[in-house]
């Protein structure tokens, strides 16, 4: 039992999917990582939320091995595990099929900062990706999947610790943070800021919010002078 | 007492209605197919759904006989019955009123695939039939209701085992499944799909996901080397 | 204690606004009619529902005049004195303001009859009154909002024992039935019809369902030859 | 313990916001004012309303000086502080990012009215401010938008005793009322008048109420004959 807080932080995280409303029945997967030991604990494939517990997760290290748990992991687990091995500094990463989020997607749009609920998680717009290559995804699907944020993470000169959103055209959101909790959470803000974008752009269809707001926001809850919180 | 486990699995999967808000007050109706003895139980007419229990539901036969059961069924029986003769393999039936799948069968218009949540249910469009013509709701309009969902998938070529929704113009969803359980898992599902459409295209009128990433996560559920799930 | 059992009914039909989410705090209010002794019992002026008690209610005669009861009635209670006056039959009103009714209010839109859900409860569309004149307006504002309603329905020839929703243009909906609970009953599904119409429009600018299927539907519950429910 | 009253206030003011679904996690804030002692209980920064009591509130008073609590008051004190000095006569602010009022916000629109669920808050659009200017947000960010909020209402002539609400221009709503519960109940409409608003522009995108309608409830309510309630 080697790994039980890591699967309990993982287990916890999960249920605040359904918590939340951000998918049904089986979608959507979190995993909580320790860096020091550098494994990461998974939820199973296609298991629903009701009949998950901590024992249900499963670990997994960066290599791809499955080091602890019965269940095969979540099909999604070598997309998490590229992030891991590229976003360093990162505990916790969140997919979901949330509706918004994944309206977006779909809609291969990155959401503009239409206002200081975004500026406070991000100085910058929430990047989509480009669709999967045909190579890319005949290749290894999901850990292309992953391959391809980092890729735009690169070329769109982003910091992840700074960025924790993304929308991955035709799919849906990942998300991520300090720790498996930090990385729900931002799903859920990313799920608000695209249903409020959304209705944004039904009101004014060229919205947008001055560029000194936008860093304003950001800087008062991560810059060096930040003053937001205990 | 002889369908009393068959009367139970249509009495569980028509609760899921309620719970999962697929539709008010009697609207709505499922049922469960026994293949063995040919015969379904199913929701009886008009009945609240907490009014509802196992013993009210109506067991019928192919014929359309009521082999037991005290209530009138649903008035949509004809339909389950059509589908039941013609959908071979197929074990339960679920019909609603749902707003986002209600709205684009009266928008008469099928659910393009826009992103990964859809092609895992199917790789192919929702399709939604013709108006039924006056001729043959002057006939039997339940009736005609289901040969019109047979026709749609014949002369568009779709396994009903494999697209298991189809919108009904301006009128609503059915959808199907092996078990009651899965055509109302089913439902839940397109509700979530159509909610997701109806957003995308508010946000990119000309929204399109490629094929082979369409095909890619029908597979990776369905396909000969399916690898989701336990 | 004479009209016990009419400010029970009329309590209980007031308890589903909330329950059905249809207005917040003290918005809507629900009145049950006893044509026998020619009598309504509806809603106290603004007070909040978790307040609201059976002996709350006030029992108002068809001449406007308090027959039982400490609290001031409804503000909207000469509206519903004026549809008890002309629509002989029915046994109850719901006003409220929901928020898709009183959007397709505010719009001044009548409801078209987009697909079968709407067709169950009325073979034709929702009406929507024109404004309330100034003059009549300054008149008496509640009791001419009744008689914009009345007018409304002999002008457009309709049934109000067929039709029992409406639409008072910048204001919301009232609807009405066979008895209270019957009235707030069809305010749901006004809301539901309403919420479906404006997707089916941002689905289908030109939606429109052929005549003789709104004819069906209605007629199937409705007509000489009706067959849904027990 | 010289402002337990006020504390008390203020918290269950506070555990509204979660309640009615204005904001998640620790978004929105309310204060509670006491004139004759002219100090406000706000709720602290950065803290869950899970976690929130009425000994978490912070005391400030109207020069900014806390004066009794132990962690640091909401980032939106400044904003609050302004408002209470200025408008003269209101006893509670609440700050929100519920969706459709952030959205309105987002899109820098005032509210039209555009029927009698807004009117009876208001005979006049719900303004939105000008973006903050670069210069302001420089010297003092939350105390130039209470600035920019009271320079609003100066322009426009409104009277802040009459129209409780306000959109700041790229963030989110503000509202007040005599008291803390009585800022948060405007909050709550405020959130319903703009989701009717955003819906009924997508109905008919010129929707517009007559002047004497509007005049009408708003005279109802609040007018020198006022008899909407008890």
């Amino acid at each position: 039992m080697g790994y039980r807080s890591l699967r309990e932080e993982a287990f916890a995280a999960n249920m605040e999917i359904p918590k939340n409303r951000l998918a049904v029945y089986t979608w959507g997967n979190v995993s909580a990582f320790d860096s020091s030991r550098a494994v990461f604990a998974i939820k199973p494939s296609g298991v629903a939320y009701d009949e998950l517990s901590e024992d249900a997760m499963v670990v997994v290290d960066l290599e791809g091995t499955i080091v602890e748990g019965k269940l095969k992991p979540s099909s999604d687990t070598e997309t998490h595990r590229v992030l891991y091995r590229n976003f360093t500094g990162i505990g916790g990463v969140t997919h979901t099929h949330s509706p918004y989020a994944s309206a977006w997607a779909q809609a291969c749009k990155a959401v503009p900062v239409f206002g200081t609920t975004h500026a406070d998680y991000g100085a910058e717009e929430i990047p989509c990706t480009a669709y999967l290559s045909e190579a890319a995804m005949k290749h290894n699907y999901e850990k292309e999947t992953g391959n391809l944020i980092v890729e735009t993470f690169d070329r769109q000169k982003k910091n992840p610790l700074h960025m924790t959103m993304v929308l991955v055209a035709g799919h849906g959101p990942f998300t991520w943070g300090e720790s498996a909790a930090r990385s729900v959470h931002c799903a859920v803000v990313l799920e608000e800021i695209c249903k409020m974008g959304q209705l944004t752009l039904s009101l004014k269809s060229d919205a947008a919010l001055p560029d000194y707001l936008i860093r304003k926001h950001w800087e008062r809850k991560h810059g060096p002078n930040a003053y937001y919180g205990q």
